[in-house]
């Protein structure tokens, strides 16, 4: 993989140029793309721009966010050809930091569960999960450091772990959702994919102008809680590994890990996140669903006509259910400052039919706080899985030193 | 002025077609819009629909809203012409429930200060206010029954206010914003202009499928709190009188009013809304700022220019400000049923060169409760001065009801 923090490394000593950084990712997606088929369109006339702490860095961008200068379809033949007039805020964020778009990535439609025909770097008979899909793929295999996704179920971390990437989903609106795809407004959260933690935080922290995001020298020793989330079922033996690995590595560096319960109101929050997905999911796709019915993409209207009878009241008493996960979520973090968790069932599926389950992810969506994937253990047929590494609401900074913490520990078992 | 629930009442009867109630809106946008110059553009080939609700009733959709049918041209020259894909989801939730578009209504540049040239129809000297410009006017000269707008400081309440119309800006997020220019997403929030209350209820009431927002048979008598909002500066004679008459008609009315002070925090509250609104513009606003900065409204550019040194950390500051505020302010809830205050510092100024000043609406726009105009006084040169009535978060319910209640009291002075 390329990582984004030693390309800029290379460039800022002059070891290597921008545009040279810029050509390595365009030969690498030459190489690679006919194979794993994560691009759904490539800028033509590429080039590096000559400032920005993210000059050099090709990104791709998943392709329910606008861009001004190349089409923007959704995964959707509703959008097919389809060219917004501005750049979405985060696409013209990253150009303001230097980088240099090269294609948009593919996407389930309107990133819900209508597979993609990207395969998955890692073992080519895998899905690379969803809905984010050509994000995770396009840097698991090489091609680029940085990629932009989205998750309102588990959309960034799953596919991360699939893909034995790493990624953050950041606190909800540390980025803003201007000129993105809407499915439901209280989940909706851009995320970013990389190599590893440290070029994560280099890519937010340039996005984001958050100088206090950036790597420390050395991540202090977390105090670590690990969840099990039991209220959405049992993890598949190779999910359980990689948190059993990861629990490992952390206490021979010297972290405590242990046992946390939710509270009970918590788990309610996981049960109810479907209700304002769906809810809001109903007024996102609003035009689409009456004006194109027969257009749709299937699993996401068969969703929505599943889903037709939630009553308002049902919503508004699922968004008191989440106030007060997110006030009983805070409270555990005050004896904790990290919490660690399954970022995935297990590894991805076979077939590309289904992009994997989100059940681990979606309580962490609805409660907006930060997520970073770290990949722990590597399963049969060479399938990564990742643990899952959360901070409190708005501790962006916590969440990637102490994934970061995770990652060197995994490193040195 | 058309009153939608009279419409609906003579629709229903047999007295009225629906076809009928939308050739009554259309004559009268052609008697008035030579004059006003309320509307962007008018769709072709409008009829009415033969089921919902808001079957015959006209609308008119503030233009910085999308539309598949119709250009959508944000009140600047970057989008001229422009023709979005989809509508906003609030566009299709109108025509889902019955009603007819009949054309896009002026909006100030990005719906921020840069004005429009629509007149006020109670005087045509003086500003129909704004950013909802267009969807004020056309309500308050009697061509359509019922506007969209939306509001980041004070442009439902206000321009309501000026143009002597009813208006609600509900509870942040019972509309969506899905498909709506954004300006600040902590802020942004779709509202509906109508003759009077009961009309509004109505109207929100069958675009989102809530019965509960319908008026009952009588509001019952509220608790009222007085606000003056000291920390916003004094209101106008115009604007003092418009509450002092409020009050004086919900006492005759049996109701008591007592002034409430507001908490330190909420003061604080609306001292920092401005560090939110301007710190999410510039990434709201960041294709547009960044790639047609010529082209930029000049009002706009130089508040973006000025407010471009605001830190994230000042921005996180103001977040969690907002958020105390909200939690003060429900504890004032607990003692009265709505808030009564100031809609404007005054009447209408004088000319087009300023759309009014939002001091007076700005908190409870962060404060995100659902906030009804409803006309209280008339100045000199006609112009109407409206008060403002408030409930807490989430109840939309509450709000219409007490100022139905509110607007009753003051047809009986």
């Amino acid at each position: 993989m390329l990582s984004l923090a030693e390309l800029q490394r290379r460039i800022r000593s002059g070891d290597l140029s921008a545009e040279a950084a810029i050509v390595q990712s365009l030969d690498a997606i030459d190489a690679q793309e006919k194979t794993i088929g994560a691009f759904v369109c490539r800028a033509e006339n590429v080039r590096a721009q000559d400032a920005g702490p993210l000059r050099g860095i090709a990104v791709g961008i998943k392709d329910i966010m606008d861009t001004a200068d190349l089409p923007t379809e959704m995964g959707s033949p509703i959008y097919r050809g389809w060219r917004p007039r501005a750049d979405a805020a985060v696409v013209t964020m990253l150009k303001a930091a230097g980088a240099t778009v090269v294609g948009k990535t593919t996407t389930t439609a309107f990133a819900a569960n209508d597979p993609t025909a990207t395969l998955n770097p890692r073992n080519h008979d895998h899905t690379p999960g969803g809905s984010s899909s050509g994000s995770a793929a396009v840097v698991a295999a090489g091609m680029v450091p940085l990629t932009l996704g989205t998750q309102t179920g588990g959309s960034v971390i799953r596919p991360a772990s699939f893909c034995g990437v790493a990624a953050i989903k950041p606190t909800y609106r540390l980025l803003p959702t201007v000129g993105v795809k809407c499915f439901s407004w209280t989940l909706d959260t851009v995320g970013l994919f990389a190599a590893g933690v440290e070029d994560l935080a280099h890519g937010l922290s340039a996005m984001t102008n958050r100088p206090e995001l950036l790597p420390g020298a050395a991540p202090r020793t977390p105090r670590i809680g690990v969840v099990t989330q039991d209220f959405a079922g049992a993890p598949e033996t190779d999910g359980a590994e990689a948190v059993r690995v990861a629990i490992r590595a952390v206490e021979q560096a010297g972290a405590s890990a242990r046992a946390i319960q939710l509270p009970e109101v918590v788990a309610k929050a996981w049960r109810i996140h479907p209700v304002v997905q769906d809810f809001e999911a109903h007024q996102a796709f609003a035009w689409e669903y009456r004006a194109n019915y027969d257009a749709m993409p299937p699993l996401l209207r068969g969703r929505l006509d599943e889903s037709k009878g939630i009553m308002a009241a049902e919503y508004d008493a699922a968004l008191r259910v989440a106030g007060q996960g997110r006030a009983a979520l805070a409270g555990i973090f005050e004896d904790v400052d990290i919490l660690l968790t399954f970022s995935a069932p297990g590894a991805a599926p076979k077939g590309l039919a289904s992009t994997g389950d989100p059940r681990f992810n979606r309580l962490w969506t609805l409660m907006g706080v930060p997520c970073v994937n770290v990949p722990a253990h590597v399963a049969d047929g060479g399938l990564p899985v990742g643990v899952q590494v959360i901070a409190r609401f708005g501790d962006d900074a916590g969440a990637l030193a102490g994934a970061r913490f995770v990652e060197k520990a995994l490193a040195r078992l």
